[in-house]
């Protein structure tokens, strides 16, 4: 099999797995227990915790919350600063995300809309999938506590100027203070594609909030955390213990958090290679399916404005869902988008949120790079790939 | 080390460990991936998934909903169906919980009657433990939705009659059928704790939801599930996916969801001798722990209510959790209740709703006995605990 889909999930790396490999039957305490084999479990999250901390550049180490993942984190950072601030504000807040969030932004945000009373902004994008700071700015309202936008997207990987938007969140916060306005305005984003391949510190992007999960970097399925800066209000959601500060209630997963620390570490590590060589890849990738007629790259044109393992291609006149049915049908594995919306006959949301129609949304084959793939996999796919285009085009009642 | 604290948790079992293994790194694709590396993860699952229904006697696939443990079970089931009652009766739901509950299950109620509206009614429990099924019928009133006992307690052991309060609750149901009365009643229990000694099956016990988690017997911690029958009106709490039928969106933690199958497997085959063995531990340690003076047994006293694993002694005129102490520094783990509120200097909410005081709910200490244990471990225990008590009692400022 030829893996092109690094973007979906990566497989567990040996070293975190020897990392994890005593926390299951050796060092097996409850961290919550007070006797020595508890403190075991204890330290081991704890050295977790300030591992990631340095990474991140967190002050505190109660600024880290163990999740089970990025969809319990970016559920959790909304909901629980919507709850909060309403309780605080005392009438309906305002929540600003931009059109091309994962599903678990956006589907969290319309629940605070239709089930809590919250207002909503969605944010369109350029076509490009970039969001424009101005537009945030734009949208900010009094009553607006919470603005979501990701820093790298998973389905088409535009960087969105986070840097820029928190710029515009702290004007608007130093503005509510000289009126003396306590209308708390946090800034939260989905980190969880960009990490493995840009630095991802809270001060320098200025956010309040970030998520991250484990498996997008050769980490474990299933945990996750939220960085979540002190100060900042915020109703936990997870409730019943007094685990994570009482902020994320449950048994802590103790091996799957020392597995994210140590993937942290590695992919902070050699992240300036991993990039360069997935770059490289993806570049080399982009210049070959260019070969095939009517396909267009979608996202930043600049490749500078694109994360480096990610290239989503609209393949005119074609069902993007055919192509990978063919392709993995000779071992090839892609994706038409995110994989929590497989199964899903709905174009995907980012595609048509750059403008493109329903019917182009539906042509699109993401590709995700990573350590799984070498030069000859593109070759090795280029001699497929042209045909299997012809073919469907040649068969299908679409014609331009 | 000598280890009687395994109602907190349990080491995972080297064929649990085996059973995983091949998830991390071998097998690793997203279930959600319709390519064959996504197909053999999704496979896995859904064999575990159908050793489950199994084990649990449910119909279908779609009513074991995988979760990241017993607390998000809880919280889910609470909020689930508290929500999508608002919903439907147009008005605050009541829901019905017992006193001595996890407080997973006691901090949700309390969060849904602070922020949702909704009406909650803590059912007291004899000194004993035990809820009173006919307390149950007292508390349903027409806008009650939901009714929630565990199924046995964590702290010291009583089975709740369980099968007696869901005969409650058909008839319940029954006078609201003949009335053309659609405002639903679901039962739900929180198995955690008794699933490894007596049998666990939705249609015997009666119950429209029931709680898991892997790490009580033998599996990974950070796996859990809520069994949902079909039918049951449940509104979905992690949103943004389509993973579990959109009622739990998030990447599948396959590795543990697999372990968690074989740890249930496991437990349902060995469950009569365990219970047995353990059993007769238990017996062995209340004889001997029995020596010491002034100490009761809490919970009831027909060891038939009680679940084989736990013994609650209350040790008069000390602190529990300087026996604790004591024992730690012996090399011997126990616990003063629930791990989960380790921390806290709150007496048991268990021990209080029983009746006793709060000194007297501060001189508690939970023996949870297991795979682990022998009689010498017993033995052993005894060579140090009189004089522990006797110490402690010598230096105590409380005297009786």
């Amino acid at each position: 099999m030829i893996y092109f889909d690094h973007a979906a999930t990566t497989p567990v790396k040996q070293e975190v797995k020897k990392a994890m490999d005593p926390y299951f039957s050796d060092k097996w305490g409850n961290p919550s227990s007070i006797y020595g084999l508890g403190r075991e479990a204890r330290e081991a999250m704890c050295e977790a915790r300030q591992t990631i901390m340095g990474i991140l550049g967190a002050e505190r180490p109660s600024e880290i919350i163990f999740t089970s993942g990025a969809t319990e984190s970016n559920n959790l950072a909304l909901k629980g600063v919507a709850e909060a601030a309403a309780f605080e504000i005392g009438g309906p807040p305002h929540i600003i995300v931009s059109a091309i969030e994962h599903h678990c932004v956006l589907d969290t945000a319309k629940h605070l809309e239709s089930s809590f009373g919250a207002e909503v902004t969605y944010l369109s994008v350029n076509e490009e999938g970039l969001v424009n700071p101005l537009d945030v700015e734009k949208a900010i309202k009094d009553n607006t506590v919470l603005v979501s936008v990701m820093l790298g997207n998973n389905e088409m990987g535009a960087i969105e100027p986070v840097k820029e938007i928190s710029g515009v969140i702290k004007g608007e916060r130093e503005k509510r203070e000289k009126k003396g306005d306590k209308t708390p305005l946090y800034f939260h984003t989905d980190a969880v594609q960009a990490f493995a391949f840009m630095p991802v510190k809270v001060d320098e992007l200025g956010v309040d909030m970030l998520s991250l999960t484990a498996h997008k970097f050769y980490g474990p399925k299933g945990v996750g955390l939220l960085y979540v800066r002190t100060g900042t209000k915020f109703a936990p959601q997870q409730k019943g213990g007094a685990q994570e500060k009482g902020r994320r209630a449950g048994t802590e997963n103790v091996p799957y958090i020392v597995g994210m620390a140590k993937a942290m570490e590695m992919a902070e590590k050699n992240r300036e290679a991993y990039s360069k060589k997935v770059g490289e890849l993806t570049d080399y990738l982009v210049k070959r399916v260019k070969e095939i007629p009517k396909i267009e790259l979608i996202g930043p044109k600049n490749k500078e404005k694109r994360l480096p393992h990610i290239a989503n291609f609209l393949f005119k006149g074609v069902e993007g869902e055919s192509i990978l049915i063919n392709l993995d049908m000779l071992g090839f594995a892609a994706s038409s988008g995110s994989a929590c919306t497989s199964g899903s006959l709905e174009p995907s949301h980012v595609t048509k949120a750059m403008g493109y129609s329903d019917l182009e949304a539906h042509g699109t084959v993401r590709f995700s790079l990573g350590e799984l793939n070498k030069r000859s996999d593109i070759d090795e796919l280029m001699k497929h790939l042209p045909g299997i285009i012809e073919k469907l085009r040649a068969m299908s009642p679409i014609k331009e």
